[in-house]
């Protein structure tokens, strides 16, 4: 056990000790390996700026630079560890620098607590991770798009209430789903906005009596902007992985509705769309059976995830202002979270590639009366009163002469004949855009 | 009971439709007076289209369209009613029209079902919430920065794991709040978008045969965009309730959390701050005694909002695409949640007009280890090393030498000494901007 | 408004005092004619306790008890009303007792907390209406297991992964609801048994120097036990309204899940049930379509009961020991909550009454592989060895000459063949028997 | 990887089965070794009953029964190991079964489906888990009422509204949260009772054609009765962990209350109780700070727990009935949280072990005025009317002259002066005693 600061003397009661850090650490060193590259990258700014305000020497400043630089070559190459008694990501750096360097190493702590020093990896860590969801987000969507235009002809029934109600298509299905990742966009680009601020400079979340230069700390971690006021940076922490949280959850509602949709559709008794054997589970002597897990999966996976700002909430909600340790138990609960979305992601992607729609879904003779509307608007639309129309298509029904036609001919924007994926596409670029 | 256009014949068993509709309807008509006026506002849109696209003859519409002003001015007048029997606002104003000018009055649903109806009230409706609440938190904001501004000077202890730890300021502390707002801002923002778009024309989630001219109602509505593919817009409801829930959950953290703060700076032994006696409740034989009732109910409500988005996922989950009435019952979730938010909103920014912050609390004893901190800096930058520093003054601790220098000296940004309220202005106006 | 006791002078800012009413009550009093009735048995209770320990007189207390049985009475009859300025059920009942016999009115808050009252009168009406909540299920039990002995021969598809996968029968399906409210049983019990404890006299959450006689009321009020520590009785305030929460959350979440088999089971593609016309909603073009209304808000009802539990932690979590005014608000949460998990019993019960299932589902063809299984286990129970049994069918299914065995031999306990609804009976009386 | 019985041919597309298995997978093995002694304990008493039905022979039973006993001591002896491309407990147990005594191996799965047997497992393990957490409750308990009585004289602020309000003590602190665990325990009962019914036997959830005796594994396995209906058995899937979370969520919501009192407790402006150095960290030149780190980890523990039902209710929600593989990630959610529960209790223990109560707390001049109501109260028994005793201490106060009088003399069952903690001893035995 490395000594603290604080512990004056070797401890007459290091069992206590031991039994107090396995219990507040729990589980926390795994997670601080996804901040590891990130802790080197805002030491080397916060060096850059105390050398600047001349709290390191230039001489101080390189020797640190090169030994910072070759740790980040080292987490990047996978040889990084955080030894047994080193309870987090940057007591674990700070050591590989002091045993290196010296004395001198102990001077990345100037101006800094480690409030403000895990704050600033985490939102370097989050901003890195929206960026990749990002990019997920964009194959998915023109997959999506790519489905939707290739099925538009496919006709497929348009339930509401679960009953089987009007027309609808493969082009609108797939599209409807790449338009929600539009407005799913939407709400990590906020996320993006809050958690792209610097902390760093806010030391234990009361400022301190240095004369930092944060404004320059933030040009160096590309940081959009500073968390100006010290407290509120402080309470940023929590409120971050809340608003991703947010975020991935609202992403997690449309692919879990997918999956839902993907697991209906194969079902027997709908049988709309299908998938090569090697990805769907079956049974050899019921050769029907297609079983969905991917989707299951999927889809139990993304309702986790929307139940994440929920504890996240529970977690860090009525805490008087100020740094409490409670926080520290984001990591465990939003860490997978994330890694999980990208893999749904990823898997998603994946078996979109695969996906087989059928066509003549819609000749069942089941389907038949959700033709009923279009006909009655047809005769409407060759002037017969709205009332007559109805009148004149119920009594076909009732005479069983009713043929439905299943010419559907729908133009508006939107609609099955005129999907304007060209518009959706736009939009999802608009908001891409706004990312930079 | 107004008969409906699927009952062919009168029931024989209307005791059974009653039970059902009473079961069905529940609460809900209370909250469609919420929607009545963008009800009316929506079918303007539509008949204009309509005539636009020769569905609705001029004569036609210009008498609708009377009509409906009529019923818009009686709404507005509060003397709209939604009579016994008739089950939602839609049928309320198609009965008001069709009592007046006769069976003219039934081609407003022409092109039209009740799910886009409803979808686009709903989203005219919270776009006018969003604006609302953005003005609110404007007034709220404002009154931080000047209280900050005024009280800038004025020390605080600042506690870290509920321990005192360094000198905060009331600057800090009621600036602390107005930045937050800067970034709960984003989250509305996000939802404003989301919702800004315009459903009406998906008819009941997969379009219509009929001609709409979609892009004319999403101008004549003022909607930012279209909800372009029919079966998505359908998607957007409680997909909508649910990213204003979250945006709204976000507010409510950063009030739940002053809150709190009040409550526990109310508190007599931390004592920070005080309201005059007419807005606390207490006790004539116990006058230190000043219960903070209005901050207790203002963190409970607020709390109260922050379950809601999870509400809505549990409500709204695990459904295959398509309506489901189910989601009739986000309504009842949401629309108190954001009365109740408003209301603390002008309830925050009440008590702020008269909340007193006591001046000297620094002085009490019990706070004069927070200084060490300050006094080690001070000779680090007099240029003593920091091992040796901190050895100085622990030792002049131990021998009870220790004398606390009170006057902080921070300097950099978003520190006791250089707020920079100015920036956090600066960031909220560019976001409220974003808004048109 | 009516004088508060620590008002000690008019207040010269009514106004101020009317905005902090106007917004810490809010909707509380609609909420408190549920509690009238019990809020007047524990003062009855409280009266004759305080007559035993000689601090009322028998004339006092008699004259007490006679008004409070009139308002007693009025409250049966609907003629109670809680005043306008009156700011709660415990401040009207008062009022008027006052009113009616003078200064001797206020004898009954001696030895009394507004805290330890209101919890009483809580825990009063949530053990009535746990009772009628067991009297309800009770029936839908009973209509279940009736239900499942009716249909025990009809045959329903089982789905795994919602793939075609063994036969099941209505028999099963109609008992598995039945026995889920057993289970559901227990949680309710517990709930009552956390709740059936007298917290009456423990003051403010303090105790108090009068010498009360707790046992004595916990007699009278019929509580089974007493919340003995006077701390630990204000605790059970929001720990109270958690727990039956939690277990009408277990009972919604049976009620969801056949409502969700509902829907799926009234949609044409499933098509295992129907109801009378009356009792859904439909469309005189689209004859199959019958909107199952009510299973949809059964189930969305339920889906936002099973939401409470967590809205309960998140108002009352993260608050220190000791009374906090948070906790009116559990209130406005659960009790109608309550009343809707009621109306959700009646309605299921009276639906349950009309179900019409259908014959013949799994002579459908797309059903003949889920009898594969039977004959390969028959081959087995012949002497076959698994395998060779296996290769037997899978080729027959491969060469199409699989010809399923509709006949179904199910024989152990809680099979097709074998229901044991009897065992379900018992064990659900015994659950019933432990609440007495 | 092993080849699945339904994998006819070795895939021409193992890459695509691999994508699959990863995903579908995940992290589930890890928790799989929780159920491994279940598993064969499970397998053991299957097979007997298989003997016990004649589908298995004497000595095919006692090979397997051998084998079996020798895994389960391999498990005891952490020699267990689920090898890479198996993908499950069960497999595994299979896969070593074969190997080491051939064909003879696959017969255990004869009238066993993995959902039941899997249900098997995760019932015996729940069971066990509930019990020791039983055993984990139990001493604290005592702990609490040796402390509660071990310093019922020790005075101790009481706060509502957190403002001063009435004296408490420690005998009440302790003992509330003694009690409170009381309540708990019925909820754990309830969970036990649910949990504790053998659902072997109902195969995938339809039940099965051999002639199973699942009396008999009822017995052997130690169940206290059976999950009679096969439908419901495969329903308690999802459902036992739900109700074992909400019990456990109710234990932390006590644990997280006592955490928060602690870290209020130790904040310096109350300082009313204390912790050993080596239990707290700190700062050597801030002497005053004793940061709670345990206490704040146990709160956040307790409160991510306490976000579990929801969680479990989101994952599950809306399924119709039948299996679906989504609830395979109940345990990736579940057994985390029942370890880090038993975590939280033992810490809580060792904690209660060192905890230092501060005397003459209420001698603090802050604390005078909770006296106050003692004084009126005084008078009132001394027969002064209420409204008089009242106005004489009110002039007191006003004029500086009242003197408290710390003699608290309360006598009432549950109160300072009267404990009365045999009665939550027995209580607490009482619901202890119903586990059995």
């Amino acid at each position: 056990m490395v000594e603290k600061i604080w512990q004056k003397k070797a401890s007459e009661n290091a069992h206590h000790t031991e039994i107090v850090e396995k219990f507040t650490v729990g589980n926390d060193v795994q997670f601080d390996y996804a901040l590891a590259k990130f802790d080197v990258l805002g030491s080397l700014a916060h060096c850059e700026m105390l050398h600047s305000i001349h709290l390191l020497k230039t001489d101080e400043w390189l020797l640190i630079e090169i030994e910072l630089q070759k740790i980040l070559e080292e987490i990047k190459q996978n040889q990084f560890v955080i030894e047994s008694g080193i309870e987090d990501v940057h007591s674990q750096v700070e050591h590989l620098l002091i045993q290196r360097i010296g004395e001198i190493g102990k001077k990345i702590h100037s101006g800094r607590s480690r409030n403000d020093q895990v704050l600033t990896d985490l939102k370097l860590y989050l901003k890195a991770e929206i960026l990749d969801i990002k990019s997920l987000i964009e194959a998915v969507f023109s997959s999506l798009i790519q489905l939707s235009n290739q099925h538009k002809e496919v006709l497929l029934p348009g339930y509401t209430h679960l009953q089987i109600a009007m027309p609808s298509s493969f082009g609108l299905w797939f599209g409807a789903y790449a338009e929600s990742l539009v407005d799913d966009l939407e709400l990590l680009l906020a996320s993006h906005n809050i958690i792209n601020k610097n902390p760093l400079g806010s030391g234990a979340g009361y400022g301190t009596s240095f004369p930092l230069n944060r404004t320059l700390t933030t040009e160096l971690l590309g940081f959009g902007a500073l968390n100006v006021n010290s407290v509120y940076a402080q309470m940023t922490r929590g409120k971050s992985e809340k608003v991703i949280a947010m975020a991935i959850a609202g992403l997690a509602g449309t692919i879990s509705k997918l999956s839902y949709d993907m697991c209906l559709y194969l079902n027997q008794n709908f049988g709309f769309i299908s998938f090569p054997d090697t990805l769907t589970t079956g049974s050899s002597i019921m050769p029907h059976k297609k079983n969905p897990d991917v989707f299951e999966i999927m889809r139990a996976r993304c309702n986790r995830i929307q139940a994440l700002p929920n504890e996240l909430i529970i977690l860090t909600n009525n805490l008087p202002s100020g740094y409490h340790r409670d926080v520290q138990l984001t990591k465990e609960a939003l860490f997978p979270a994330i890694q999980s979305l990208k893999e749904c992601l990823e898997m998603l992607q994946f078996m979109l590639q695969h996906i087989e729609v059928k066509k003549d879904i819609v000749k069942d003779a089941k389907y038949n009366y959700m033709f009923s509307v279009e006909s009655v608007n047809q005769q409407v639309l060759e002037g017969i009163p709205f009332r007559d129309a109805y009148k004149n298509i119920g009594i076909a029904i009732e005479n069983q002469d009713f043929i439905p036609n299943h010419e559907v001919n729908h133009t508006h924007e939107g609609s099955i004949g005129n999907l304007r994926n060209e518009l959706i596409e736009e939009a999802f670029k608009r908001v891409i855009a706004k990312f930079n």
